[in-house]
Parts: structure tokens; sequence; C-alpha cells
């Protein structure tokens, strides 16, 4: 096992790891748009969990990677990830004003500019993964730019806005999911794997069932904590998604049903990881994490 | 010399060519988001002249490459293009309803389903280079990804947006244009030739000297064309700079100052193909078209 304390003190490093290469790629530079660049600034580096690198480094590490071959991968896949957060938050997609306790960008700035913004963000990712010149470099492009597109998130994305007001049931639910936060989750734990291991792997595989099972968890637990949570801790408002009348788990499943299939999804998860042995205990303790957070 | 019937004839080729490929990738597949597939194919196969992937195939043919592996850059330069007007045309942008004599995405779909429609365009464009596994994947994704976000053309957009109403002098009006459509044009001409090099070569930098100097005369005319050309040829409404109040060359500089400029910059790009003799020629008669073109 890796306690608790253990895990806090690994999830608050990396996290710091990941930071400081995120800050890092916006100083000592000549911007030529000042403000354009203010802007991805804020989308990137106000707040944030990094769940998403956090897995990256985790996944790399229990398959043999160096930290140093894992950071392009994180920082490319949380840059994909604010991305998405900056244009979903537009007018014209959620609307929302506030994200992680900050403005969005496109009230801190303008509707434009979080466009663009957003844009560049994701040229950004794949500019960073390139730069590392990795011998996976392809695959993880591939990967990279599946996981974002049209047969992954941005497809999630838009069955979710056909989605609302409508009702769909739990399969339908769960395939928007499996594309809107499942697809980048899966990258983050695939890219980790492909920095670490040559040729394609027996151990690919079991991370890639150890992701898809908390991919679905995590979204399960986000809707939980949409019903449960506090507007405060998380950063947003609590209670969003009812009030714009967006399906989510515990309508379909009730608020106990949501959480127990959360957890019978970690479960799976971490039995998923067996073929890793000791390696994989850093990952389960993650899997357990994320349905464990109040935001 | 290349004369004008037989540039036309390979001009038309190079066009059916990366139309076919672009038209395949959105057959013999299964979208998950139908509506999402279909505004994509709308924003890249409606139209478009397809002067990027031309300039791809030109240059990278003048260095030796193989067609074969000059239609993943193609397709890639041209996927980043038709992004980035589906995006330039929003509501919050320049808020147009015609492109290339069709409704624009937003018209056609909706404003939520042209954001996504070009964030996944975007990805796309990684992911054809990614899947064609070229030696030089790295320097061809890096010099992609560069050309397109904050040091690239999504500078340029947000140059632009700065720029409307304001009164830019001519160096800063070429900054902007250089960032705006100079970057890709560079990085079309740059990834052919890093398609048929393998390594650094000193005929790249003749060609990029080359896109430099047509990549602003191309918007020179383009902005001459605003002036001058038919609504129903443009495809899009003329006099529309003017009506925006856009700062333009032929209002810096006088209709006939724009063109000379226009002019001499492509007899700088022909001066520029001299290391490559006669390999060169198709290039020099393609930035003689740039500026002979009426749409």
């Amino acid at each position: 096992m890796v306690n608790a304390d253990t895990l806090t003190t690994l999830l608050a490093a990396d996290r710091a790891r990941v930071d400081a290469r995120l800050e890092a790629l916006f100083v000592e530079r000549t911007a030529p748009a000042p403000r354009l660049e203010a802007a991805m600034r804020h989308g990137v580096l106000v707040g944030g969990k990094r769940l998403r690198p956090l897995l990256v480094y985790a996944a790399g590490r229990a398959l043999g990677a160096d930290d140093a071959t894992l950071d392009a991968p994180a920082m490319a896949i949380e840059l994909i990830h604010a991305y998405s957060l900056v244009h979903d938050d537009l007018p014209a997609m959620d609307d929302d004003d506030l994200r992680r306790g900050q403005p969005t960008v496109h009230r801190a700035y303008d509707e434009a500019t979080a466009i663009l913004a957003g844009d560049a963000l994701q040229s950004l990712a794949f500019e960073v993964v390139a730069r590392a010149r990795h011998p996976r470099l392809a695959a993880m492009i591939a990967s990279l730019a599946e996981a974002a597109g049209r047969d992954g998130m941005v497809a999630g994305q838009a069955l979710d806005l056909d989605a609302v007001g409508g009702h769909p049931d739990v399969n339908a639910l769960a395939t928007m999911h499996a594309h809107k936060t499942g697809a980048l989750i899966r990258a983050a734990v695939r890219l980790g794997g492909l920095a670490a291991v040559a040729e394609e792997d027996a151990r690919l595989a079991a991370l890639d069932a150890y992701a898809r099972a908390i991919g679905l968890a995590f979204q399960i637990h986000d809707d939980v904590l949409d019903v449960i949570g506090d507007t405060a801790i998380l950063g947003k408002a609590s209670g969003a998604d009812a009030a714009r009348d967006k399906p989510t788990y515990p309508t379909l499943l009730g608020l106990e049903g949501a959480r127990s299939r959360a957890a019978g999804l970690v479960e799976e998860a971490v039995a998923a990881l067996a073929p890793l042995g000791e390696a994989g205990l850093p990952l389960a303790a993650l899997a357990r994490y994320m349905i464990e957070r109040d935001h």
C-alpha cells in the first residue's frame, strides 16, 4: 500500500514539478502578442488540480520511465485540458464566469482573445511534445491528437451540447463522458507509458484498462461533487449541472447509486494493475484519491 | 521558365490530389459526433484555393521529395488554415456570414459547433502528420505548431484584433501579417523541404527566404483584391476591410504602391531561389501566380 501521507507528498511534489515547467513556458521569451500571451497564462496557470499530469508521472514511473522524459507529455496533456476549459467556458458553450475561483478567460480578457488563447494553448501542447524529441514521438503525438480531437474530447463536448435538455440513458451518458473526459485521461496514462517503453508492451494494455475505469469514475465523482460540493472549495458554482438541466449520474442513478458505481470502477481500475505488481501501487492510490477528493 | 499552361495544369493536379486526400479523412469511419464531423467537413471541404498545399508540393519536389511523402504535410497545413478560418469567421471575431461563397460554419451549424469544429480540425492536422511517421516528424510538428500558435498565426490574429480601428504604420502592418498569414506560408514551404532532406541543408534557408517574401506579397495582393475584386469571384464581400476600418496596404501605400510592393517581393522571392537552379522554376511560377490570381 501507499499510505495517504506518502501519496499526498508525492502528489504535491508532482504538482509543483509540472506547475514550474508550465510556468517556464511563459518566461524568458518575447511574446509577439502580449495580451494573447497573458490570456494563455491565465488559462493554464490559474489553479488546477493537475490530475492529468499526475497520471502521466505515475503511469510513466510504474513502467520505469525517468521523470525527465515525463515532463513534456505531462505539460502537453495539461495544456490540452486547459485549452478545452477556456473554450468550454465561452458564452456560446457553457457561458461560465468563474473557473477555479477566478474569472474565466473571456471574462478576464474578452471573447475573441479567449478563443485565440485556447487555440494557441492547443498548438503549444504539440510543440512541447515535439521539442522533447522522444523516440516514441509519433505514437505520442498520434495518441494526444486522437484523444483531443473528433474521436475524443471534442467529440465528447459536441455530444454534451446535444444532450443538454435531452434525456440520455446511462449508456449514452457513459459514451459522452468516455469521449469528453475519458479520452484525455487515457491519453495521459498512455503517454506516460509510451515514455517508458521502446515498443508495444502488455503493460500498456493493463494501463489502458486502468485508465478507462478511472476516467469514468472521475467523471461520476465530478457529477457527485456538483450535487454535494461546496462552491467555495469547488471554485465554481455547485448545482450548476442541475440548473442547466444537464444529465448527470446522480440524476440517473441516485446519489448513492452514483457513488457506488464510482467505487466499483476504482476497484476495477486497481484490479487491472495486477500485471504491474508493486510498481502499480501509486497508481492504485491515485485512483482511490480521485473519488475521495473534495474538488 | 514554366509556362502558364504548364503551371495551370500542375496546380490543378495538386489541388485535386490534396482535395482527394482531405476528403478521404472523412470517409469509411464511424464518427462519434456526426454533427461535429459534418461541420468539420464543411470547414475544410467547401471550396478553397489550396495555395498552402500547392506550396508544400512545389517546395518538396524542388528538393527532391516523393509526392507521397508530401501528402501528410500538405493536408496538415490546409487543416490548420481551415480551422483558423472557421474561428476567424465567428461572431466574436470577424463575424462573417459568407466564406468561399457558402455560409460560414457557425451560420451553417451554430457557434458552439463552429468553435469545436475548428478545435478538432487543429488536432486532426497534428494527427495526420504523426500518422505518416516521417523521419523528420519532430521538426515537422515543431515547425507546424510554432507557425500555428502564439509565435505565428494566432499571434497575428491577436495583433489584427488590436489593430482594428487603430492606425498602424506599414512596419506594424507587416509584422502583423508576417504572423497572421506569413508564418503558415513559411511552414508550408518548410514542411515540404523537410520531407525531402535528412538533415539541415542550405537549400532550406533559400526556401525560407522565398517563403518570407511570398507570404507578404500574398497578403498585399489579398488587400488589393479586397479593393478591386469582384464579390462573386472572391466568394466573400469585397470592400470588407474598408467597411471595418481595417488597416490595409492600399490605404497605407495607395493601390499602385501596394501592387508595386507585391511585385517587388515576388522578384525577391524568385531571386532567393537561385541556389536551387532549374528545380526552383515551378516555385518561381507559383510566386508570380500568387499576385496575379483574381481570388
